[in-house]
């Protein structure tokens, strides 16, 4: 199982080991679990890896889909709970699927902030008010990976 | 100018204060370059900031558009020129609208390789067979920014 | 002059050391420039420092308060001009006056988000919408800092 | 629970476990804690986070709202306790509510340096002798957090 | 053993203490057991070390090798299994074994890159479609190391 | 020109530019200039980069074939000359390149290592009685680089 | 002279070279112009080395003793001069005499941090309300550093 | 007590937890047990904290003076003991009693190496042949801590 | 006893708390164990901190002279163990007796390579073929560590 | 020359340069010049690299071997010119040189404390009053080098 046969994954709460064995059990993607529980994939998996916070119709849903106690869930991610993010990965992180996205931001880093500005002005695009999905595009050259980012921009305020 | 005002630009190659120089001299946006020489607005900020390789092609088109001599440009990115890629950031990035994308890799890493790998199987997604693309989204509640990356998928091989 | 006699200070844009100097040669305080063109002595210390993108309104007023050309303003803040913020401090930084804000960060960093998660929700306090005033409360037993911070909640988007 | 179910709360005092576990139970935010003690919202966080040192009679304040035998608070957070204040979060810090104050001091730093030395002279905000509190400013274009600190200033001794 | 009597072992995924622990008690070096499956040598050890995925096939030919169960090994590296890789060494490898190859990166790569580039244009030699081995090449002066890598090619994409 | 268009030459010694815009001027590869040298490309590229010592002959050779004064090659590279090899690079580099390299020692470091070691005994791989060369593998399926890395192994002395 | 002959006074403001030559020039020591100013030797060699501000008094004084131009002085260190503290040392630093002190810093820093609280209760040694003053004791075993640190002590405050 | 409930005190040897436990059950200060050994309270407290080694007197004194059984001290801090020293506090330290004193390094560091120099010569202040002691000095405006350091002057040997 | 009551030695391999145990309870010394064995004490010593392989030999006398069962040695540091070496200490290392070795490198690195270039030519002092020595000299004036290194001179390979 | 043609040496003093030239100017060794002025070559060389003083003596004869003014030489490395120890390498050293010494300190690091311990007692070898001598001793099988450390063994001081 991904969360107790890789070291890093002591990184993680609790509840994740759970989470990621309960899937394991029922056999489930995430993007399964996601159609159940009317979220993205990758918001599923960012919750199962301690990075979201659900809603309690979000626990209610997926304690049916994972068939695991309701209360169990609440006690770990419920009302009260608050994500603290990040920290997971080492920097530069040395996993070559992740280091992938590093290197494009070591590349494409100041080129991507000058169109940014170009098209937008001074500002950012908001990492909190933001979704991103990937999808798979088979080709006959080679399947391709496409990643679409969606981010509110941000303009500085000036006061 | 960008690349003379901000004190990181000294990490840029010479021929970039040029680039730059002649851009704002005609006034153009990376689109409009982009336009002109047939390539992505992104990798042509790529290619300012010394990211990128030209083809004789690309240098011809170029010298027109920003009315630069051709010999010049070949002295400095032609044929026996090879990017020294990244390093132009400090790690992690000071700069906010650099930094939301390395935030979005430390808090969305994982889950993004828990997908790739769920849809794809044990791989990468290319940071070279690669292109890269930003949108802006009108939205009256506040345009966004819509970035896509597209890479080939790459399988670890077994030997 | 304070951009030439620290040598951090080579980490400022070129223009920095300009409008430091004509500062000096006016004798005028952040405040007093600030109230001239109708801006927060926080925002104007950050426009010197390169931290800041200023309007056109902006660098007209402040080239009749600095007495200093606005064409010369718009070449290096102008309209094509976008800062690149952060990086100007070692970190943690060594001078005391900044340490001290580094410090409460370190202390009461996890205080503060949980007492933001409190009372708002899974989300942060904007560092783009976002205001900070200093005043100065006199006091007998020694004058007092007041710092205000004011930032737009952002609360976490799930999809 | 926080204290649980994040794993860098592992470098929490044990006491710090007993006391967000004693909070869940009677299912009290803070500033609720902080009304029954006399103290502020955030003094009363910062001590469940370590950062802080009660006197007896908070102890015995604390003791009755939550609930909690008196001789077990002495026992760890007595007369002889002294915090060893810092070191929870990685620098910079990878959560996104955390992070935003780091950069607001990597933007902000020499701007609010320059600003206190214009109106103090040459010194610093203590971080000892020290406030802060958060409010929540309600707003219907999005609510917004307000931070407040209050430092004494010490100006530099020359001997 | 080598996987319970040095400490970074712990950085291990625990399949990798008991994959050890049955080749040790088998007596077979990695050679005989890449034999066995029809794997090289390297890849062999890189499985062993957390570092490589296997097929079914591959789990099936181990299990019979090293008389451990197929059902265990498909617990814990079967279909939904994703190495994490890298982060074994710290940087620089402290281990002279090693530190040596750290070292001819360090002397030898721009040199590398150089030639690269003359020979393929630009790109890189892919880590992920990529095979390596090790032949004892015995001489009376002292034997000698040869390592092969082979790599594909891959061209930097324009768009 | 690689010796004066990339930032990170400046830490070349300054007989570096010298000889790379010889070479531009001169048309000739590395692998050419090895062959009227008698020495392989790779430790040609090596020289360049500051990281090898040439003989008094090498010297000869390169001033006919490089149209150099031997004087001048004599006066920073000659008999009082020893390189600082190393430190060209960032650790870990920036360059996906040269990245790749790094990630492989990541990877198969310790592999290579366990290799090592059961067809050698306790020793290193010399860095220093050591070659390297790189070949091109034509491929219709995309070319391939071929890298031979030969070291003499050294036993850890006992004593 | 100290301050051009060693590379890491290039961190120093240029002020700082020209107090150091004048001091060379009139063959004073740190103690003899402390004498002449009515400071301590230490505070002098602050502020020789950018870390103290003077007053307009000192200014005076110094331009006396150092036979250097008052006006001179204003320019640099005068009244909207402030200093940038610390950076000058690497951390560690390298140079032995330097060292020492953080070694003791490294030795005894939580015993002297435990006999500060014991004697004190919860709080700081303040550096900014601080003297420090440096003696030679002569002494026929080895003549003895000693070394007075007087800081006001800071409770921490509770709110 | 003090070892147990902050959480870096992990970094000491077992041995500390127990004379800590001691220390806290007899309330007695590291004054008070100075004082039944005839040792300083620095030195005591430098003991308790792994970072001095006690003689066989000291180790029979502190046995009666904590009620401690003097086999169980000989066993762990005996003859055959040797402080691994250094290591406990984070570089920079992030508790602000300590940090206080890090300050102090990087801002008088400079000016302290130059004053032992006018004094002393080319050398250091020893900090093994040393002592430390810290006194509290009333005073009605903020009772201050002064600290003391003896250190032998060492001049640097040519040969 | 060292293993156990210094807190970095859980970075030793559980061997090494085993042979320190046996060591103890003998009441040996490295140089006494080394004259058992037929080695030097350095040598014995790198043995237990896991830094050195022996030889069946080596297992057999050590398992003589420690009163240790020879099969428990085998398991552990028999045919199949090879150490993975370093890493012990942190860098800089804290520890003054440790710290000493590297300031010592720090200051007389440069001058060091600079007398073998003069007296060797280009290449390195090998640490593999290596053997290193203690030795105390007694002096009246205070006891003197005498610490000699020998190393085969290995030559740069050109190609 | 070996100063200015590697660029690491722009941390040295530029009194360094001129020393390299002149020394290069005369064709003297290191051990040459040592013998004329009555100095170890190691300390020879290390005054050439910044990291030790001169007398009045060394300075009249080193003048008069390098055929420098002395007047020169007084006024950069006189009575007031102090070294700024260290700092002149990366860490870890990238030279292969160098590091093969650094990675001595790290594998036989502790070895090396232990034996000091057992033969001294609690202390440390002095690297002030210490000396470095290097020979090299031939060898049919491959020369040698032998390097001899000798320092004051210092005994922590209690009190």
């Amino acid at each position: 199982m991904e969360a107790s046969s890789n070291p890093q994954f002591s990184k993680l709460p609790p509840i994740s080991a759970k989470l990621f064995e309960a899937k394991k059990a029922k056999k489930l993607s995430f993007e399964q679990i996601g159609k159940h529980i009317g979220r993205s994939e990758v918001w599923v998996a960012a919750l199962f890896y301690g990075q979201a916070k659900p809603t309690e119709t979000d626990i209610h849903k997926l304690s049916v889909v994972l068939d695991c106690p309701e209360s169990y869930l609440n006690h770990d991610v419920g009302s009260d709970y608050f994500p603290d993010r990040g920290g997971l990965m080492s920097v530069p992180p040395t996993d070559p699927t992740l280091y992938r996205f590093y290197e494009i931001l070591q590349v494409y880093g100041y080129p991507l902030k000058a169109i940014i500005h170009e098209k937008f002005g001074d500002g950012i695009m908001s990492a909190i008010d933001f979704t991103m999905d990937v999808a798979k595009i088979e080709n006959p050259a080679g399947d391709r990976v496409k990643i679409t980012m969606d981010g509110k921009f941000l303009p500085f305020k000036k006061w």
